[in-house]
């Protein structure tokens, strides 16, 4: 497997150097929305370890972004009104891998919406950040 | 959200009322071949804990089932000499759950070979016996 590549864009959110949509952040994750979202408040969980994907994170630290993720979705259940959630995390190029920091997608859904294609549309920074906002409202309730 | 059911199909699987291909247990999950796999090895990963999905499991129960998909995966890797993995997990109608016991999805990917539609074919016991097999073998020397 190719080594983890410190520059990659998840790397640089993480350490500041570019600006992203935050909702959550603890000792061990951080996340913040997919500005090319497939639904309404679509949030990526990446681990603040340096791990590419399933083949090089250990597993607590994996564990650890199961967490995340599961605390976004309760999160986006309430600040949505969603009927669902889909968990998705991809492994390498043959699996749909395109950025190579360990990224779990947390994907509301709503009956009757289907998801958009992958990195089909970029939203309008507004609306993320309306997003952003209900999403960390539902936090601090819970 | 509806209670969870005792006698959905993946309870009875856990109860040993129904036959399975079990890949792997330990005190908290178990793990065993989709009998209608969307790539070769595509393996399930269940909580003990009766719950239905990411809605109502609790937080240590789902990363206990991400620690059982981050060792499947690795094992996959070996046994399939897959180029990628896919982990997937689906909560209520509207997200695409059809069995009402969490599970989450572990799909083996190769380079060109793209997955099949959900539940668009069952495999032969013959091969799902096989794959078993090799998934089984790649556990024990890892």
């Amino acid at each position: 497997m190719t080594a983890y590549d410190p520059e990659n864009i998840f790397a640089k959110i993480l350490r500041g150097e570019i600006p992203c949509h935050k909702i959550y952040e603890d000792d061990h994750v951080f996340a913040f929305l997919d500005i090319m979202p497939r639904s309404t408040g679509h949030t990526l969980v990446i681990p603040k370890a340096p791990a590419r994907n399933i083949l090089d994170i250990t597993p607590e630290d994996f564990a650890h972004v199961a967490r995340g993720a599961h605390k976004i979705a309760h999160a986006a259940m309430k600040a949505f009104k969603a009927d669902g959630i889909v968990v998705q995390q991809f492994s390498e190029p043959a699996a749909g891998q395109v950025v190579y920091h360990l990224h779990m997608h947390v994907m509301p859904r709503h009956e009757g919406v289907p998801l958009l294609p992958p990195a089909s549309r970029k939203e309008e920074p507004a609306v993320l950040e309306q997003h952003a906002a209900q999403l960390k409202a539902a936090l601090a309730q819970s």
